[in-house]
């Protein structure tokens, strides 16, 4: 039996690093060279250590080191604590920007301050599962209620994308900007990841540009379920022609146009099934859009939504109410990609393969980077998240933290390092 | 760390009991003297014994059985295997009676197949739960996300009730059968326990008798919330004239009339917060009951809604809808009552006190039967459930059990022997 004391923290380390990201297209702008991350460790009273992993942008650091100035010695198996003290320090911080001002955020929907909350949260309820998890001996999704599954399945994320970052040599991916290049992108992932389901960004280029790569991708992998995700770049009258236009060809389109109203207007105008991870990003949001039937697929993410029990909320939510649940992935390591197939594991009704970023961050900072196999995860059953922390990778990729001035995300501005007119578009632009 | 096999299930042991019961009134008639329930004991490999209790009525006891017979070998630390066989055994099981045929589980709503199911997972899961815990050395409140409160406050649950049995002596409670009754018999569990808060089962009498005793409560305890349950005897016409004599009076009134409609008649017109444990008892019922309002505050039970993580769902449904939580309490001893505060522990919005049905059940299968200190129970930091069984005593109680031919519980058959006539009423009743 563990000591009472032995999961209580001794000691948090909040590491703020920068990882590459090639130049990978959006509505916003484009992915920048480098892009802020955020480690947390939490080293409870018996040596074990937990992990988590979240956003590097200004506001969440500023919020995450001080709500790690003030953990030590609550309790990894209670997080109720650690809950007040997030909530304590997001209350009486001015770290909240303007929810108007949306640089990559504008990717991931409404902004508030219990959104803010509960992305601190998650960073560190991650951190303290994994710890608690060690100090047990099992694996994280057992604290979750179980698995119900060995492996997790993830889709391949197409992103159009230039070469390279200007001015830099193209990477090993090249250029993607048309159909063809969508195409053998999809090829390079699968062949390398063995993925079974496609998701293309979109938003980037006319919506016919995109309903011809989508049948291309049709074309070239027929059966594979495909989804294109325009970031919410259309009128609702858009959402409506694409929706038409890729009847029977998509398994789900992905947040065509802004706002609970303009998407139930899509569903119920074209019955396809629309996915989320803009207009329901937070428990307060759920009611509106399950009643105007505006999503058919959230994409919960541990991130945001509050952690991982939250996400189990959120699955129960949408289980209840005929709605289905899949992931969304944001830039992420391989702690985060642990953690989403923990909770992933254990979420009866996952019926569409997750989103990952995987393998555009090619950079990690555990020891051993996840490896797919069919487009598939293994859930481990190693005790807490089964990753351990690669430290010297973690002190160079903080280092490079160190001597760089990037220090929040912003596609916008990277954008302008090509097009110094570019502004990220009012909505729709199409 | 715990060996991987540690937690797997070596033997299962289902035991059914009688235990006595007053004669307590309600809308089908009254308690038994004598009334069945099941206590459920799994042993890991590693040694530990996890509780369970639930209902003792053949067709829980006939499933119970059933799926005990097929758990050897199975993980108490993942349930998903332990549902499949719960599914397989219902499924194939003849074992569930006519929705229409109602004796008292008339008393919790519509019964089908999936809430069958619930129930009967119920009853291992919160044992699964507690061995785990147990190999773990942890509390069980600790698995289902760590408790955010040291004690769990219960309401005293007043009922109408003969002095005794039929034929019986008085018990020590004596009888309660108009206002000056039910507010002594407040007088003595407040007493003993400390309770601030109140319940009266209604729907026994005319509801202007009801409404007097209400009132007679008011004045002899002022400022202790005070719930009326006549477990839907009314029409929404009188659920209506009720809420309005009784508004500033009640906390809340629990099902005042039958179904989804008639509660959303009775809330729109009085804005009395309305509690059920009948007209929503299953995830199923969810969504068209919040959609019409019908229910401000849904009283959960872990027995029924598919034990203590599905309450954590239902807990978040509530919180997602603007929907208060608190509940239910059928009969029951104190392995339920360890795992009510188990489970009332976690979850962070809790602001009606929990119904419980002590003092009247006052035997006990555990050494050591919860204490109530100002109305609430103190949540146990000990590892599983917190509570040991008494072995001699079960023994006594399976005996009593094996020498009776009571098998089901039926207050309206308990009725005809005093009113050969008797027959649950027709709804509405008033």
């Amino acid at each position: 039996m563990p000591q009472p004391t032995a999961s209580r923290v001794a000691d948090v380390r909040v590491t703020p690093i920068l990882i590459t990201d090639p130049p990978l297209l959006n509505l916003q702008g484009v992915h920048q060279p480098l892009t802020p991350r955020t480690v947390v460790e939490v080293r409870t009273a018996s040596g074990h250590v937990g992990l988590g992993e979240t956003y590097g942008d200004t506001e969440y650091l500023t919020a995450i080191e001080a709500v790690a100035a003030r953990l030590e010695g609550t309790d990894t198996a209670r997080p109720a604590d650690l809950r007040t003290i997030v909530d304590q320090v997001c209350d009486s911080a001015a770290t909240l920007g303007s929810a108007a001002d949306v640089p990559a955020s504008g990717l991931r929907g409404k902004r508030d301050l219990g959104k803010l909350k509960a992305s601190v949260f998650a960073a560190f309820e991650t951190a303290y599962l994994d710890a608690w998890a060690r100090v047990l001996g099992v694996p994280v999704h057992a604290l979750l209620g179980g698995r119900v599954r060995d492996r997790v399945d993830y889709s391949a994320y197409l992103f159009y994308k230039w070469a390279g970052h200007p001015g830099a040599e193209p990477d090993a991916w090249g250029a993607a900007l048309d159909p063809d290049g969508v195409v053998e992108q999809a090829r390079a992932l699968i062949d390398r990841n063995g993925f079974r389901s496609i998701k293309l960004k979109g938003g980037v280029f006319a919506p016919d540009a995109e309903i011809a790569a989508i049948r291309a991708l049709h074309r070239a992998f027929p059966g594979l379920p495909l989804r294109l995700d325009p970031n919410s770049a259309w009128s609702a009258e858009t959402g409506v022609y694409v929706a038409r236009e890729l009847a029977g060809v998509l398994e789900y389109l992905e947040d065509p146009t802004a706002g609970i109203d303009a998407m139930a207007e899509v569903h119920a105008a074209t019955g396809m099934p629309l996915a989320t991870n803009m207009c329901v990003t937070g428990f307060d949001e759920v009611p509106e859009a399950f009643a105007k039937r505006a999503v058919q697929v959230v994409l919960s993410d541990h991130h945001y939504w509050g952690g991982l029990r939250a996400t189990l909320d959120l699955a129960a939510l949408c289980r209840t109410h005929g709605v289905a649940v899949s992931m969304h992935s944001n830039t992420h390591l391989g702690i985060s990609l642990a953690a989403m197939t923990h909770v992933a594991a254990v979420v009866p009704d996952l019926h569409h393969a997750c989103d990952t970023h995987r393998p555009w961050q090619d950079e990690d900072v555990i020891t051993r980077p996840h490896t797919f196999h069919g487009g598939a995860v293994e859930v481990s059953d190693a005790p807490g998240l089964g990753v351990e922390l690669d430290r010297d990778r973690l002190a160079d990729l903080h280092r490079r933290w160190a001597d760089s001035d990037v220090r929040d995300r912003d596609d916008a501005a990277a954008m302008r390092a090509v097009d110094p007119d570019w502004h990220a578009p009012r909505l729709p632009r199409w």
